[in-house]
């Protein structure tokens, strides 16, 4: 798979490197010939790049436009968009479809649009602007405008944002027949597996596998072969309950009904399985304090912004803990190796807490923590920090016995160790555990608060006990 | 969903602490009832626990598991395997299996594993000790056998180690009429969405999807109507490969071919879905020195050793940075100053150089990265570190000059804080794209090194430069 995906950006790429060499060769000719070389070459290799680009799977050709520069990325679209624009439009990444979307000349993008499907516009929402947004709204039918409209109103991470309109249905008291017959003159969802049984009020009362409908008599009536509907989601639950219970009940799809049991619409695992995978990595990127997803090819200061928040997050706790160093300096001058194994004690502390959080960030993930489970977890990683302040913080005390001959600094070494270690499992529970419980994602923002706290604990606390003992 | 998980716990605790109390009351007991009182009482809160959880899910049932500590989950578990234990064990987590499995009578082990299906045993394969699996295996089928033989020998991240056997096949000269009695006829797999179609030597030919089958005419022959199977992957394969695949073009189930194209199995949605999950679970967790998921209540030497290797290697590279330090001691001893400064250059480093390398350990997992965008990333990542050196570093070579009034020391800085930053992006960019380029994990030990370098780098430069310029 991947083979071919690297061989068909490299074929666009030396494509575009031939075009951009005629053309330039062209554009230095002068005389006569000029003009009908130019008509000759204009845009032959930009052709072959449509050509070669338009058979291939819409998710394909948004992976080699998200791979090249900005500027050739535009004039590969030129080529592509009157062709397969609105389905590669659905496959971007949204950063680089929100670039995409604002180079378009603004009557272009409305007759694109209009060639989306109602049922996948609300993807597209957030990245189109607002005037050209409403000039599509008003060319949609009744049905398609209540779709987006309501869409758009569930939050980014609720089920509803992730619901797929227009399930396949069928009523209790229909058969096999019928329901095939029914099946046959419709268009049908690409992976369709299951048809959700509903009554005239739109109740959901069952679900009906396409294996059920293959296997049944084609006399049986859909209620006497239908499953029970155990697992329905409401559009405001959180996306994340769809995802943990996909994975736990390996479902497909699953529908989703208002709080009287009506059918709204229906969620696929792929949808699904996007908005997890997407979590996850922007759960990775919010760690280490960015934003999310950034276009390789961005801009340089958009990027640089990117990380300015953090960064200047990051400079106020690094001043913090300057100012702790700061208070010691008559100590640290009288006693100049406590600067050199200062920076041991912060370290250690920040590395383990580190641990502690990513395995408490990740539990969370995966399954709730109940109450008493997360008292266990506080106890437990309080014990593993003592216990690992005696070993490791015993062969630094040691190590530091044998480096500068003073015992007592190394017993301040051991203690200041145990403690900052202590302070880092405390921090490593307890703050991801209390911005879960206040509705905050817990991947943001933990990790400044506790290198901040590793930092400036781990020299106050050593600092301290070494002017208090050593001076 | 998981109000009911956590009800569903808290019942099963309940239960657990009432038993606990009870027998504990009996046991105090004396006389010539006390015989009696056991009888009645014996483990009856128990076959409570055992009513209540085998009416659910397998998967919820592992959730119990997992939540408890590890007497009560064998206690429960107890209750629970000669009901429903080859399902849940399949649900439960590495780690807790393996505790399960080894707390397990031998004779008691064999016989579940042997209601496991054929299909499902090499997933266990790990966890059951060698000489129960070689007992296992000796009461299987011969298809059985070959099947747990050649799956075990895939690699672990391999597609093969995904693969399903059985796929269900049809051949491309039958009707939709035999097919579809032939479906009827035998016992088909829980999400059936697609039919291989195969030839006598078991190649396969195409696709055909169960709403192919419904909506095409009965007597239609299986080849006309099948879609070509554009698809396939081979068993050696990386998983990884798949996942992006299935996330790529929304796929449900894919055929797993050898390498004259014969069908050997398929892959499901809901095992790359959680191989998917799982792995960037790991990732995370290895980001922060961890070998990966952890049994929440497993013993502290257990939990403490999964961390040694990391605490090990951090307190290494931070003795080097000490050391680094160490050598400009004189130099600290005539400015104090220094040794409260010192701590910003390595932090700002270790954590911009850790922003870049989470974006380039996200964009590894996601798709491929050509070469040429990995030298167009470098220099970009090189070039908004020059610009966040001159700003960042700027503002804090002011901060510096305001705090102690010396316009050579907040120098110093600028120049110090630029120069570390640039080496955090090279250092960012270019180690997990040497790891990945080298086959192994970017995520793995990429920060161990970042940090040990920006560290280490900090000091020297910021060191460095103010022993040359400043005495």
């Amino acid at each position: 798979v991947h083979g071919s995906l690297e061989s068909l950006l490299k074929d666009v790429r030396s494509l575009l490197e031939r075009q951009r060499v005629v053309e330039a060769l062209v554009a230095r000719q002068t005389g006569p010939n000029q003009e009908i070389l130019q008509t000759m070459t204009h845009r032959q290799h930009l052709a072959e790049i449509r050509t070669r680009l338009t058979s291939q799977h819409p998710a394909d050709i948004a992976f080699v436009l998200e791979s090249l520069p900005v500027e050739e990325r535009s004039l590969v679209w030129s080529q592509i968009w009157p062709i397969k624009g609105s389905t590669v439009l659905l496959e971007l990444g949204e950063k680089v479809r929100a670039g995409i979307v604002n180079s378009m000349p603004r009557d272009r993008l409305v007759e694109l649009l209009q060639k989306i499907p109602g049922d996948d516009l609300p993807d597209l929402a957030a990245t189109v602007p607002e005037d050209v947004l409403e000039e599509v709204y008003a060319t949609l039918d009744s049905q398609s405008q209540d779709w987006l409209v309501s869409s758009i109103a569930y939050p980014a991470d609720s089920v509803g944002a992730l619901m797929s309109q227009k399930a396949v249905t069928a009523r209790p008291e229909k058969t096999v027949r019928e329901v095939i017959e029914d099946l046959r003159a419709r268009s049908l969802p690409p992976a369709l597996d299951t048809l959700y049984v509903i009554d005239s009020r739109h109740t959901l009362l069952g679900a009906l596998s396409l294996t059920q409908i293959l296997i049944s008599n084609l006399d049986s009536a859909v209620r006497d072969i239908q499953a029970p509907a155990t697992l329905a989601f409401t559009p405001h639950q959180e996306a994340l309950e769809a995802v943990r219970a996909f994975e736990r009940y390996d479902l497909r799809s699953a529908p989703v009904v208002d709080e009287r049991a009506r059918l709204l619409g229906y969620v696929t695992v792929d949808v699904v399985m996007d908005y997890a995978r997407r979590k996850s990595g922007e759960e990775a990127l919010r760690l280490a304090g960015l934003h999310g997803e950034e276009d390789l090819f961005a801009p340089l200061w958009a990027s640089a912004r990117n990380r300015w928040l953090w960064l200047g997050l990051n400079l106020v706790t690094a001043l913090v803990a300057s100012r702790v160093i700061g208070m010691f300096e008559q100590t640290i001058s009288r006693l100049v190796a406590l600067a050199a194994l200062m920076p041991i004690v912060a370290s250690i502390g920040g590395n383990t807490g580190n641990q502690t959080m990513a395995l408490i960030v990740r539990t969370l993930a995966t399954s709730p923590l109940p109450r008493s489970n997360a008292m266990h977890l506080l106890l437990k990683e309080l014990r593993i920090a003592l216990l690992n302040g005696l070993v490791w913080g015993g062969i630094m005390g040691i190590l530091t016995i044998i480096l500068y001959g003073s015992v007592p600094l190394g017993a301040v070494m051991s203690l200041s160790m145990t403690l900052n270690l202590l302070v880092a499992a405390a921090v490593g529970v307890l703050v991801p555990l209390l911005l879960d419980r206040l509705g905050f994602d817990p991947a943001q923002g933990s990790s400044v608060l506790l290198t901040f706290t590793t930092d400036s604990m781990g020299f106050l606390i050593f600092l301290g006990l070494a002017s208090g003992f050593l001076l």
